[in-house]
């Protein structure tokens, strides 16, 4: 027996057989709903009302009575008993829309590496490079086989030898060496690092050198951005963005390799991935009106385990002590291997890794801002779902991943969301009456409260004297915006009247208290790696802040809860994505892309967990900003003065 | 509409569509017919006897009045109308069981390299190698990447560094490491002639070094040897072989080209011989009871078409002038790709070819007779569907492909076939009556004469004085076994009632002009490459003879009619299968894969048919033994005996 399920407000409707997971028959459907946990029903997240229709789900089942007996339910709970009608309510719903939005006022810094400067520093010299040959034509008594005369051609007017060659070029070459009267266009690749002989990648008919694109892929757990490059004019053509399709089977790295271990679930994760990137690159290529063929190769960047999942090499010792990846160089390979709608000839390279949680993303990072060749002391941060940072100069870097968690990106905070419509990024609140003043993104209705505005709001709470450095709220306050709850006492941030879901947006003790633990981590993390090596917070010379998140957090704001360090103001940079520009600034120049494994080998790593000193670290940092008031200078001085003591 | 076709005397039945052609539909039944010519109607070979039932066929279309009222027709011009019931007449049916069969008394002389002597030499070093290696486990003071693990542990037990990783092993890397608590055999492929650095092929769980084996390949047009190795003891463990599948599209190169340009033509004949390789493997594997996952790689030696064809790469340029084949060095390829079941880790090594008609096959039997290192000035021949001849020694090396044409495999002659079941292969004549006496292969009654035993009857016919030196019969000999015919006059070898296929067995002015022309190549060949370097055939100090015929072959006879030089006896050397033999040295050992890409580059092609001299030299050849009777001196002598004159 089968039955139907249509999903509000989409008015999109699937069969599936009776008995099936309502998560599961959204997939099928192409609905979108946000599953933080992989379906484990923990995260609560994907709430759904029933409309009309049965299904099968075990009672209250993470929700409160009164919900239950309005009709929500978790997604991921049900099984589909009978024609049924869902409704997905707005905190649900992944909104497409703001992925690419730009904050006005926030300027972006310009990466210390960009590629006007690696132009100027003679760096700009792509891997793949393409070579135009006038050979001379077959005759009876030149008919050395094509190939050879090829060969010949690149090592006298190209003074190239000893090349390897791609086999599947040899299918078309006699074709296309007739094509243009023996006249064509070879592409070679000079990545080849371990063997240091160009391989012979592509063959085109006549002169072609001035139609070459690469394309840089950064896969992050749960955005996938790709850049369109122009290898002949040194030029970014465009670059697009999306969801990570792998979200439907959770939000975190964990979640996905607790996923890939059911059934087939790493291929559904590796076809996953790899549909969103397809997708990406065709509206990229179609924007642009380019064909797919003039693509030479491929770079990516990406955390570990999306590493693992798109190259479908089974993650599990990622999350299984003691923790080791499988491969962090994983060996150039064809595109089509992995289901990528990319010419035969085009071969993925990928950013090497350090270990399970610092991944060829930190280490694009790393080469992107130049990091290993400055002498500057310089901590490198990069906060999304969990939070790495990297310590070090050009002749030595230290890097950790610190378990922040994902309460930046709206993660373990009961209103917390990613940053799209709706949520909250600024608030100022009135120190006399604790009345709040926010602004949402898109100017909406608030619905949640995005990483940003976390800190803004956590700051704002200190500021206003109504959060203690202890996290906890004074209870000496006449106002209703504080009041108990089941999670201890929260602040109301919006009425029930004045959000988008109906109730309370609210921050709470138990979420303050993630927010601390969060900010804890990164920080204990920075003490730690420095202690490694003898060396002080004051030491560091300068702050690259890279992610999405970096792009949009208020400074004064992140330093006030201690979650950055209180350094002078103008240590700090912000370097945007740094995964991606790696990525990038690897098919743009040869001697990066030779030199990112041997940075990758630079890189110690550093087990917080394993590391003496860490625990002591991280529980002084359990504190608003910190038990130690000297690592807060400007912080201490400033609260003293708007609190007035 | 549909209709039945029914093959005897197989009793095999098959289902096709009304109006499909009848040699198709024997391939679409799994019966096999000779048919030499590709279905272009011209050979006549794929002659088949109409029971019942009706097909749509051009009048008499190569067959006598007599023949087509018998119901004979050649399958090949033939539209199945209706249900058919067909019988595949004994001349047309191959026959497997003699392909392996060995001749009796004709001791196959070793070859000048054989395994033993590469050993005594020090030159038994495969170029795959399997390591043992206990690896550290993995532990949380070091839990570094398994691949890291494995590339430390190969650097630091067994001296390898720099190696490339076949990135399909990475998949597999981190259950095989922890299987045996992280003690595994790695398999290194040193072969990679142009990086130098070692690839890191396949990873086993424990110590596996006993267990590792390859496979040799030749693929020649008419019949696939395979030979497994065993690359720990060094010794050949079994041999198979059975005929090319593609010989159902055609007999010889050309005909398969043509058949190769007709709709995916191709792709038929790539799936044929890989289907054909796929059995012959299975079958060994099975009878020597070794798991397929025990073969590390495989090296094939095929001419230059079928070399195209196993690869997929359009042959057609070999066909036209200027005669250039796409590629002479095919790069490794995985043998999955080939559509081969083989696991995935096994590559495909490639003996490089020369020109369009000197391949890979002639190659592989030069490095395995060893003419490229020898001081010697040596012949090496090889006679098969065309005939290859290399002279040089271990400072030059000239070669070319005579255009002998098929008739020493029994093509061209009407009663010609191959050396099979009841082919006539050893005769004499009574000079005083002409009457002959036979031998046939299986002792049966003649059906037809094959390649050796046309050389026999003709130099019988020679001795006999039957035949004059001008390749004609004698007019004045009183003897009903020399009449006329269409075909000009004939000899009878067997009459009508001692054949199998109850017609006359005979041998007519116009076959021996047909074999004239063969052996002319083959002689002009010898002098036009020794003319090209300016020596003589005096100058030759070895003849070495390849291939299946060479093994067959009485050498007086060749000699007597001037298909080998009249050389002392002691100079010849039969090496056998000489195209197997080199790719079963190569899989034995490093220097010789790595030479293999020299020898080949150091073998300069003649186009015999653009180099001057050659057409005087073949007129010059077509007498018996030859126009200058001082090239044959022990001919001119044993004739001058035996005829008493």
């Amino acid at each position: 027996m089968s039955a139907t399920v249509l999903f509000k407000p989409y008015d999109l409707s699937v069969e599936v057989p009776e008995g099936e997971n309502l998560l599961r028959a959204a997939v099928a459907a192409g609905v979108h709903i946000n599953a933080s946990c992989g379906g484990q029903g923990v995260c609560g997240k994907c709430r759904v009302l029933l409309e009309s229709g049965t299904v099968d789900c075990p009672p209250l089942a993470l929700l409160s009575r009164d919900e239950w007996e309005l009709g929500q339910r978790l997604a991921c709970q049900c099984q589909v008993a009978a024609d049924v009608v869902v409704r997905i309510p707005p905190e649900s719903l992944l909104d497409r829309r703001t992925i690419t939005r730009r904050r006005a006022g926030l300027a972006l810094l310009p990466s210390p590496i960009d590629i006007a400067a690696l132009k100027a520093q003679g760096l700009y010299h792509p891997a793949f490079q393409k070579k135009f040959l006038k050979l001379p034509p077959a005759s009876l008594s030149d008919n050395q086989c094509d190939l050879s005369r090829l060969e010949n051609g690149l090592s006298r007017q190209a003074g190239l030898h000893n090349l390897t060659v791609d086999f599947l070029l040899v299918r078309k070459l006699a074709r296309i060496m007739r094509e243009q009267n023996f006249e064509v266009t070879a592409t070679l690749d000079f990545a080849q690092r371990r063997s240091r002989n160009p391989r012979l990648v592509n063959i085109e008919p006549g002169d072609t050198r001035e139609r070459h694109f690469a394309l840089a892929v950064d896969i992050g757990t749960t955005t996938v951005w790709v850049q369109l490059l122009d290898l002949t004019k040194g030029e970014i053509v465009g670059h697009a963005a999306d969801y990570n399709g792998q979200l439907s089977y959770g939000d975190d790295v964990i979640t996905r390799i607790v996923y890939s271990q059911k059934g087939d679930g790493l291929q559904t994760l590796q076809k996953a991935v790899v549909a969103t990137i397809n997708k990406i690159i065709a509206d990229l290529l179609k924007r642009h009106k380019l064909p797919v063929e003039e693509i030479s190769h491929l770079t990516v960047a990406a955390n570990t385990t999306m590493t693992h999942l798109l190259y479908r090499i089974d993650p599990r010792h990622i999350r299984l002590a003691p923790y080791t990846p499988t491969a962090c160089h994983v060996p150039p390979i064809r595109a089509r291997h992995l289901g990528l709608d990319l010419p035969e000839h085009v071969f993925i390279y990928n950013v090497s890794s350090v270990s399970s949680y610092v991944g060829g993303d930190i280490v694009a990072g790393a080469l992107a801002s130049g990091i290993y060749k400055e002498p500057k002391l310089t901590l490198y941060i990069d906060i999304g779902t969990n939070g790495e940072i990297v310590i070090g100069n050009q002749e030595w870097l230290a890097c950790a991943a610190c378990s922040a968690g994902p309460a930046f990106e709206g993660g373990g905070i009961r209103y917390g969301m990613r940053a799209s419509q709706g949520a909250v990024e600024e608030v100022s609140i009135n120190p006399e009456n604790c009345e709040p003043m926010l602004l949402t993104i898109g100017m909406v209705k608030p619905k949640g409260i995005c990483g940003s505005g976390l800190i803004n709001l956590l700051a704002a709470l200190m500021e206003a004297g109504i959060v203690l450095p202890n996290g906890k709220f004074r209870d000496d306050l006449n106002t209703p915006r504080i009041r108990e709850s089941e999670n201890g006492r929260e602040y109301v941030l919006a009425w029930e009247g004045e959000t988008q879901s109906g109730e309370d947006l609210t921050l709470s003790e138990v979420d303050i208290d993630n927010l601390m633990r969060a900010k804890g981590a990164m920080f204990a993390g920075y003490l730690t790696l420095l202690d490694s090596v003898g060396l002080k917070l004051g030491d560091i010379e300068q702050v690259i802040l890279a992610g999405a998140f970096g792009s949009f957090i208020n400074m004064e704001n992140a330093i006030a809860i201690g979650l950055m360090p209180d350094l002078p103001r103008d240590r700090y940079q912000f370097v945007g994505n740094g995964s991606l520009s790696g990525a990038t600034l690897l098919a743009f120049s040869r001697d990066l892309l030779e030199e990112e494994r041997r940075v990758a080998d630079m890189m110690t790593n550093f087990e917080l967990s394993e590391t003496p000193g860490y625990m002591d670290h991280y529980i002084a940092s359990l504190f608003l900003p910190h038990t130690e008031a000297d690592y807060f200078p400007t912080v201490t001085e400033r609260l003293r003065w708007v609190r007035g003591y």
